[in-house]
């Protein structure tokens, strides 16, 4: 009999400021909801508090916004100084109508306002960014959990994101370390024997938005835990899985 | 402290005909599983199975293509007769390009191919259809569900989608019932009392996602049940909830 699947929210994490120790706080709300961390584990925590743990932030006084910025702030009703961290933040604005603007960040990652985000960023008129390097942040704080439990745990460092055609937003794995973030199905055969020719399975995405089901968004869960997933390496190498390959190489991209 | 969610396979299915008490077989696995449906549960099940048991499919030898399906498919090598059927289950074409077809489907779905498949369709040269409604076809189950057990479950019609700039498919819902497809944040205040402008949550496609991570595309794994979900309706009434709730509106769509 296949065994379940199991996702924990893990809440009580205090409001993180730059420099604290997130596996610290991670390993807190563990032992809290009565849970230690095994082999195989899944840890999904929210971009927004590696970012302040890592101090990607920005102060609007700080951001002298440039003229495009200013227009389209003054068009649109937006702060400029946003407007403006948004287009230092991405490398390509991929749509700019109706006051929204979605652009390939820095990254790679296509999405609205390039992750700049004002709401719940822990002080008045800062923006969090995204974590320079999500995946950087993903080895790390598996490589901190791993010293202090000696489990090989998968990570990934998740954000909300829109999608196109679909309403509302589900989590996407934007760092991943130690598992697979596709599984490629390709070249097996389906239940007929037909080969398959393009079934590429993102196991991470999915198992991003699986721990968004336990977070609610205004409580304060920044974290969960998922036990029972496919894909999960249970060695301290934590393979060579990035969130970068979660994204559409651009000759392959219908919608650019 | 908050309860965790648990995702079950349902394996032991067998393969579906038209026609075929699919609550039964539903039931079936739960009870060799060794689970009961519980009220608030959530059954997540393959659109496929739904449409072989719906009767919905077409047998590609039925199928005369139009002159355009014949030089694409010459083109790009694909079977004519399909891209016939996928041109007829579509409203419009959204990308044609490199071999690949994205339209809109009658119901509203972006997709590729509209849904029609070739793979694990039961029978050679025969190609599945999406469930010609798929919400009635959740809510029939939903009904068949409740009458047996006296239990009020959510029941989400789910099938694997592409995704414009992310890699690898992930799981959408397109038929719902009984339980809230989008989580609406809108104007909730954030931790620091910031209004939330935006803050919808695709909750029916993460619940889809979710059961992907136990069902297997080989292993005949067509459902899984969640416990502990979000946004479920305990009463008989299985509310207004769709799944084309999960449809972006035209208007607000910046990739038409």
């Amino acid at each position: 009999m296949p065994s379940p699947l199991t996702i924990h929210p893990l809440p009580g994490i205090p409001e993180i400021r730059p420099g604290d120790d997130l596996a610290a706080h991670l390993l807190g709300a563990l032992s809290d909801a009565g849970l230690e961390l095994l082999e195989g584990d899944v840890i999904v925590v929210a971009q927004k508090v590696v970012s302040k743990a890592e101090g990607s932030r920005a102060a609007l006084a700080d951001v002298t916004p440039r003229p495009w910025a200013q227009r389209w702030a003054e068009r649109w009703g937006k702060d400029a100084r946003q407007v403006e961290l948004v287009l230092r933040e991405s490398r390509r604005i991929v749509r700019a109508e109706r006051g929204i603007l979605v652009s390939e960040t820095r990254h790679g990652f296509v999405c609205a306002n390039a992750g700049v985000d004002l709401s719940n960023s822990g002080a008045r008129d800062v923006a969090v960014l995204l974590p320079e390097d999500p995946d950087r942040s993903a080895r790390l704080l598996r490589q901190a959990l791993l010293e202090r439990t000696g489990r090989a745990a998968g990570v990934i460092v998740a954000d909300s994101f829109g999608r196109p055609w679909r309403h509302g937003l589900t989590q996407a794995a934007l760092g991943v370390a130690g598992l697979t973030p596709v599984a490629d199905l390709r070249g097996q055969a389906d239940t007929e024997g037909r080969p398959m020719h393009v079934t590429q399975i993102a196991l991470a995405d999915e198992l991003a938005s699986a721990a968004d089901l336990v977070c609610g968004k205004t409580a304060r869960i920044p974290a969960a835990l998922i036990r029972g997933a496919p894909g999960v390496a249970r060695t301290p190498d934590p393979g060579p899985g990035s969130g970068l390959d979660l994204l559409r190489p651009a000759e392959q991209d219908l919608f650019r």
